[in-house]
């Protein structure tokens, strides 16, 4: 007989939750009220933008893709790690949550390596390597809820931006072995889309051989490749399921995209 | 017979170690060599001062004191909760200690109440309420080395600017139910002085006592009176022995003051 894991979920948010403090505050309440065991990964917001300019400093990209330098990681740390990390923690000791904010460096809890310069060099980036999912374990069990920011560390004293993506599915990984894993991902749609026109052409149900026709067929196509990628990459990993869609998915009334294996 | 606690020794450094890369970077090398269970507790420094001015946020006193209004604080949460924590935090790890970051938000690991308004409206100012001691202890246990910075909550969603020497003599006092606690504040001078014009004029041992017959003779005065009678709080409620000194105290080589009950 298998043993029966407990069931985590990890939910990721982006930007067009955190950059609206009403979004956000409805969102952390249907958060702090899902049952089970949880972690909540956040990307940045326009504060990161606002506070950058502020400081007189230009974000520089190549081919459409960021540079992380030096003020910009600075900015980054301070505005992800202090500024929305801690704010996030406050509001949902108030809700009645045990949240604990955490970098990547918080107990060597996620290492990565500095992105490689294969003709560009994308500076202070870094691509995760280790999640250190027995630690999180602990902390789960304690009822602590772990929030993380998407920047990690190179455990030799260097702090990297990471994709926030990469970070929710890395940890759901690490932690299918002791778990029961759900992910899910908001972002400001429904859901993948049949028609990128149509904001209710929700594919409510995608399998690896339905996604597989669908890319075929030109239907699923451009940023959503990666996304979908990095989800089928996650579930022949260990994750049970994973839900692409707006903010209200995790109180499962809206409709979204279910992603199985 | 009387259990025999383990120890734990609760460091405090301000910005005269925290400004200096080099001394930072040599002060956390002791640090992680240091023996036993351990807490680190760091004040700002001047990159909160600069990231204000280049935000353009002037810093608003009253009678010498600094009030913490939004802009102030949200500065505060970047820069102690975020650049030095996270640093700090990172350069830890890269010695080997697997060291945590914490907000008193995180895990509630400090409650604290606005500062009542009694003609001076301080702002974003926190003091103390409580140390939850108790998830303190399970993080050591596992071998984590707690660094906390200047933030607090209030238990209702909001983030308070709090002292560091009041964080780091509250903590030091609430682990002491578990811990034989050691307290060690880190300063810009080598101790207390019996003439603050003669840096080498240290005094090596006070009791509360020789403490008092010092100030009633003037010998100690002014700043060192609130510091003091703090420490002496401390050892009342717990806490085993307390050091005042310069950074190198930690590796017990250097002259300090040693205060006990």
């Amino acid at each position: 007989m298998q043993e029966t894991k407990p069931k985590l979920t990890v939910v990721k948010i982006g930007g067009n939750v955190i950059d609206n403090p009403l979004s956000l505050k409805g969102f952390l309440a249907d958060f702090s009220a899902l049952e089970g065991f949880k972690i909540l990964v956040h990307g940045g917001g326009k504060v990161a933008t606002k506070t950058a300019e502020n400081l007189g400093i230009t974000a520089v990209f190549h081919e459409g893709r960021r540079i992380t330098d030096k003020p910009m990681l600075d900015v980054a740390v301070m505005t992800y790690a202090g500024l929305i990390n801690k704010d996030i923690t406050a509001q949902l000791q108030a809700l009645g949550s045990n949240a604990m904010g955490f970098t990547g460096a918080d107990g060597n809890l996620i290492l990565s390596e500095k992105r490689k310069n294969s003709g560009v060099d994308f500076g202070f980036v870094g691509d995760v390597l280790a999640v250190n999912a027995n630690l999180l374990k602990l902390q789960l069990e304690y009822n602590i809820v772990p929030v993380f920011c998407a920047i990690t560390h190179d455990g030799a004293g260097q702090l990297l931006n990471t994709n926030a993506d990469t970070i929710a599915s890395t940890v759901a990984v690490a932690c299918s072995i002791y778990f029961d894993v759900q992910l899910l991902y908001c972002f400001e749609k429904k859901g993948v889309l049949m028609d990128s026109e149509n904001e209710e052409s929700v594919i409510k149900n995608l399998t690896f051989e339905t996604y597989q026709a669908l890319r075929s067929e030109g239907i699923i196509h451009s940023g959503m490749l990666p996304k979908l990628e990095n989800c089928f990459n996650a579930l022949q990993q260990g994750v049970r399921q994973i839900g692409i869609g707006s903010p209200d998915m995790i109180k499962g009334e809206s409709i979204y995209t279910l992603i199985t294996p």
